[in-house]
């Protein structure tokens, strides 16, 4: 029974988008290499190995020292923290560890206090303006493939990008814009350096390019991670239906107020986030309820959402459509604004059979 | 050696800020029954009963269960969530455990399930309008006053307020005029009902009003959190000036832009949750930078601030008043927004002495 703010999860919709997506870079010959960011938990992972992914995308050596227990190929895609070159040199010593690297400080440390070799990626800033070398930045791309390959611990694999910039995009339209644009930099850079440099792999890929877009050719992997669960902000994007979106927070509401048609669920910052959409046709929502049906979901209840987070609390308007017909105690199913941070911030989740998932 | 984002803490600022309100408290002839939602560390609650503290306030029934462990007086700030009954009656079987109250199905079915009595306090609106009862619904109130002191398991203790609508005000003078008007409505409740309930307490607070205001007179207790530590969040709003801001997150530097004048730091959302504060000077500010001295901070290096935040990446921007001398690996200790959710998100604190403080 419920009794605190949970994450449920719908595991035959989250394997649904797994098993979408492995479909999508199968067909197109390309390596899938899934941010494991979003889940964070061994258990979920065995779902991609069950369709065939071998290597996985993380955000943090701590991540990667977790996954390395079932995981035996990890990148981490983040700027490399020479400060971590114990965890660096461990997970080195049993896995394929690869890691992103955009300046000569991070390859000299390597260099140095490396014990096993890495794998390394080159991180391209495609547009999105987060980090990364930009594509016309080619001394700088020069000094820095010189310095890997001539290195006896850093195996030089390729370009990296993140094209961050979609999740600004408000449709398809817009997604495709930024991919075509983002891809084709890639690809560009290959060629400018393939006498060079034949065999530069290009590792790509966002939630919403890698959900909207049919066309990779030219690119090696595909890397989204956020399409395991998917969340409003993807939906708003243009990367998923609301029905595709796999976990609920599901909070019990503590006090009602029907002269302002509000709820006050046990639900707030803690569980959610602060993250929030703004200039939705409501305002500012922090996440929408759905109709309950037994221990799921099912759509979302149209003009019923949440106004405002703060540490505990999450209030709920109630549109004029929905009978006012609530009780203290009952539970409410709400979609998460961002599905990563949700997921971050719950300590596990509970599938909508009854059956508790832990994670890192 | 700090080696990923780390929660600094300057122990002697944090006990300057709990002497600092014991004291205001004290002087004032009140109760000081400070919110640990903030800190939610048994050790850090040790410094407040130094100080003569003995009964606190949390903001969950599981924090409330931790703290339990030294703490015999436990009010949880929070309506009460029903489908907790077994953690509430395991909670009442061995300390004062005081609940907030504003409907009657709370009431019966804590009438019908607990084992043990709990204090009430009935939840007052007194204009932030998250939750409560309003001032003037005295038919509401007549109710619930009625059924607790009919109920023999339910000690009336009397009318609690958190006057949020402090956190949107720009000034001290503001400030004051809130905490005026919140502390008057509920001092007229209080005279609405000497006659037939002559023993009402009144608990308020909020760190706004309780670090600027110097009259509480007919109130009992106060209830501030946040003032523990600080943050931006308050510093704006004219509670406190930046050096009280007791915690900083130290992060490795782990690129460099100096073609944009910009640090990416190992230190995102996951790190310092996702609050923001709009309309600075510098537009949208996550945390300003502070001068490294040694293993604490000094002062806030002017316009040198976080201007976004992704699940584990930082962006800080380097005014031109900054000489851009930075090398990967360094650490750079940046103020939170929003201290309560940066605590939440992190294990854990360091002390400027080096000493590691665990939390719930």
């Amino acid at each position: 029974m419920i009794t605190t703010p949970t994450l449920l999860l719908d595991e035959q919709r989250c394997r649904t988008n797994i098993r979408s997506m492995c479909k999508k870079a199968k067909q197109q010959g390309l390596t899938l290499r899934p941010h494991f960011k979003t889940h964070q938990s061994l258990e979920i992972g065995r779902w991609f190995k069950e369709e065939g992914v071998q290597s996985i995308t993380v955000s943090s050596l701590e991540m990667a020292q977790y996954f390395a227990a079932e995981w035996a190929d990890i990148t981490v895609a983040f700027p490399i923290n020479i400060l971590e070159i114990a965890r660096i040199n461990a997970l080195a010593s049993s896995i394929q560890l690869n890691v992103l690297i955009e300046n000569t400080a991070a390859v000299r440390a390597l260099e140095e206090q490396l014990q096993h070799p890495v794998g390394v990626f080159l991180k391209i800033d495609v547009g999105y303006g987060r980090t990364g070398i930009q594509p016309d930045q080619t001394g700088q791309l020069d000094e820095l493939l010189k310095e890997v390959s001539a290195s006896t611990k850093l195996q030089l694999i390729g370009f990296l990008a993140h094209a961050g910039h979609t999740y600004s995009c408000r449709s398809k339209a817009e997604i495709l814009q930024v991919h075509q644009a983002s891809m084709g930099a890639l690809i560009n850079l290959k060629k400018h350096y393939a006498d060079r440099y034949p065999n530069l792999q290009l590792s790509y890929g966002d939630t919403p390019s890698c959900s909207v877009a049919n066309n990779f050719e030219g690119l090696d992997e595909l890397r989204p991670g956020n399409f395991v669960f998917y969340d409003l902000t993807q939906a708003r994007i243009g990367s998923n239906t609301w029905d595709q979106i796999a976990v609920a927070m599901a909070c019990p509401i503590v006090a009602i107020h029907e002269d302002r048609r509000e709820l006050v669920l046990y639900g707030g910052g803690v569980h959610f986030s602060k993250d929030r959409m703004t200039g939705e046709p409501e305002g500012t929502v922090w996440g929408r309820v759905v109709r309950d049906e037994g221990s799921g979901w099912g759509n979302v209840e149209p003009g019923m959402y949440l106004r405002s987070l703060s540490q505990e609390h999450g209030i709920v308007v109630v549109p004029e459509t929905v009978d006012f017909d609530f009780r203290v105690g009952e539970i409410v199913k709400v979609l998460p604004v961002h599905s990563c941070m949700a997921a971050n911030a719950m300590k596990r989740y509970l599938t909508t059979d009854g059956r508790w998932i832990e994670r890192l």
